[in-house]
């Protein structure tokens, strides 16, 4: 038995292994904190707290899954912050880059054109 | 047997409900308005004309309908407008929070972020 | 605080309200229970347990909210057992027909074709 | 001014240039056409009376771009019947793979598998 | 047997087809080239070269397919350099409207909103 | 300089290592073998021969990517195939059941609960 408590917990301590420098009292990270802080509670509690502390995948596998699954789906925001949180748990900027060319096949290359965008912003590498 | 123009007229009624502050010559609120203005006759003759207007379900209820498949689909632009709309016909700013949040159940957390971030410019809400 | 065994007692309350004829134990709605019954655990805990049991929507928006994005997002199985569920917590088959026509603007005519096969099924009024 | 009834009318003459074969009594080619009746009628009377029936385009490019989208979102059931419909106004069996093909580009290599698994049962060229 | 510097010419003169203002050199246009340049070669090498150049389907068809599939996807940057390309092929910015409009019958009205207002851009007849 | 026919030898042997059981000449696994026998050499020039072969990223990893791709865009042909390549490739049933737990993170429940199904008849621990 956990308490929902300790789920928070729990997820926290995975949030910052990704993103060490965000504090928790640092919404700024999220548009709508103001709006909905149960929506960013339950994110900790759940996404983190129950699904990523989970043992039977490490964290640098849950990310690269992360990473694929968000340049496949267009979620710029998102995979901004997670592209971010990789390098922090143990993926490489080659990896990543090798992850999103690879979306190219199995999303097109729009997805794939878009996120390494991104990439480019997140690693100080773009053109723009 | 109802003409055209009667089913334009009967659309432009139920955006009248929803946007009231929105007069049929501003088209400055369809960015495509001068390229393309047969497209806004469409849509106010069938989505509004044919479908809104039709009895069996409430606007109240169409609304909700529709910002929840907005939000889930990622159609931030036209999001912002329902959520304007949606208060204007019944929706409080508690009850359309909460259906952005579970759009995290049903179409996955970067979704319901992108949703609510829309929602804290709308509301007046956010912290950017 | 409320400990997990609470929240997930909270979310199988809110599925009996939606699926009464389906207990606990019956594990054949759930086409994976064997291979991933901690999934069927977090559903209930998380989107049952600590999502639709939040007091600010009435269970009938909730529904009505879920059945609009499963078929904007062709979810067809899971609208299945939503439009089911729809129907115990006080939608009626009409309200439900109009959300699903209603889809065709938001998400074209393709995603309320297939949602409408999937509710002539559900009700019993199918062609085939 | 165009009464409901000619937009239905000039629908259903497109529609019978698509698919000959099928009368408008024919309901089976709709599987919730008992459940929804007007549904169909809406259909008939905007996608096929007010746009496909426009002349700025012609019908030949018009199912080109219908293919091209219904395969790209993978809608398979309506990519079924306007793969039909394209041989009967004017596309060739070797222009549609090529369309399909062209899908892997764009909207990734499963899309246009799948689509190209449904144009081998029409075309009664499948394997299986 | 063709060599991949073969496919890559073959790319490259599609590429000056659709886009005679763009040189091979000119890396702007495509924002992460210096992030990932192999990338840029291999969608020119295959999207370009073993895609576009098959003789099936003539180019102007081929980029009125993809203008329909990146409307239908959202994919709008990427849908700003086809609305481009599809002008120097042989599309009309009428028939390109025609394309646009429809996309509201398969992929919904936001969809169609969305390119349009592209589509203005491009065409320098928007509003904004 | 590669030609075209070592690129597709280089995308067999991935290929190979993916699926051993499969033969060249088995065109039963591609539904759409005999109506585009060319789109099937693309993919394996492609999609195998010029991007899985790269060296920057384990087969293994690339294998995670996809299957956390193919979950969240619901693509189930293609998934249950790479399902069954990623066990050839060093992951493990545990590790799969966890990716496609954590897509309901990302694309939602039910995105996951199709991924699961798929799998659960993959593994052979389905419950139908």
């Amino acid at each position: 038995m956990t308490d929902e408590d300790d789920l928070l917990a729990k997820g926290r301590e995975v949030q910052a292994r990704l993103w060490p420098q965000v504090t928790s009292g640092d919404t700024g990270t999220f548009p709508a904190a103001k709006l909905a802080p149960d929506f960013y509670r339950y994110v900790a509690t759940t996404a983190f707290g129950l699904i990523w502390s989970r043992p039977g995948l490490a964290i640098r596998d849950r990310s690269l899954a992360t990473v694929a699954q968000l340049s496949a789906l267009g979620r710029s925001d998102e995979l901004r912050a997670h592209l971010r949180g990789a390098l922090n748990v143990g993926l490489t900027q080659d990896e990543l880059v090798e992850v999103l060319m690879q979306t190219a096949v199995y999303a097109g290359v729009p997805a794939a054109n878009e996120a390494l965008k991104v990439a480019a912003e997140v690693f100080g590498t773009g053109d723009q």
